[in-house]
């Protein structure tokens, strides 16, 4: 098992990011405009890019801290893996953890998805410092599979 | 053992990237300002980031597309790890495959370290494709630890 790990740090309060990680409105602000669902516990978040996209299950919900995800319709790869957050407040930060887990082989197609999720959380980090995301469309194309 | 994994495509010729990599003058266009020693195999090239920094020793380098290095001086969980890169043509692109890999335990410092690496290859992309790379100063600060 493989995972993908990555952390960022957020000028902002707990409340503020704990937000963005579960209102369908926020996650489209750095995510992917195209989201809709039902972002609470039991619920399935859906996110969409051009012709692809993939649906998350929300598993366990902290606003202490932890938000946690499977995924349950996506690319072949990602089916029953999960996306786990936490976070904690860290001198003027929120520091932000990142893990999507449950890879079964390190494939090229996680690599791509390793710095696409780097480049995710660099959109959610201005969404709540400066008002602005780059979500998808308008989202730093890092290679071809974009 | 866990990696940090990353994927970049860059519309550039191989012969480009592959002295981005193995260079001091272009290796200072993306990753940090302050970058000396020797790129050639059985050198060392000495990375500074304001107070800290780390030493690679140059492993292998293939111009078809294959550079290796091992971390010699740094910070304690980096020392003995290896960082690969794999470089091929496809499309337009030349697609660029980063792995660090021998990590001994996935610690808090190798989330900040994976997307800080995918900083520093956002930045390799640009210097390539338009001439202007963001390296160290100038680099995006993902967290509290830049």
């Amino acid at each position: 098992m493989v995972d993908i790990l990555h952390r960022i740090g957020i000028k902002s309060s707990p409340d503020n990011v704990y937000r963005a990680l579960t209102t369908i409105e926020s996650l489209s602000g750095w995510w992917t405009d195209d989201t809709q669902g039902d972002g609470k516990i039991g619920g399935v978040i859906r996110f969409r890019f051009g012709a692809g996209g993939f649906d998350l299950a929300v598993l366990e919900l902290d606003p202490a801290g932890r938000v946690l995800w499977e995924v349950v319709a996506g690319p072949e790869e990602w089916i029953g893996t999960r996306i786990n957050w936490e976070l904690r407040r860290e001198d003027d930060y929120v520091i932000v953890l990142f893990k999507h887990a449950g890879w079964r082989e390190p494939v090229e197609f996680m690599h791509h998805c390793s710095t696409k999720s780097a480049v995710f959380l660099l959109s959610l980090k201005p969404l709540l410092e400066t008002g602005k995301g780059a979500p998808n469309p308008r989202d730093v194309k890092n290679d071809n599979w974009n």
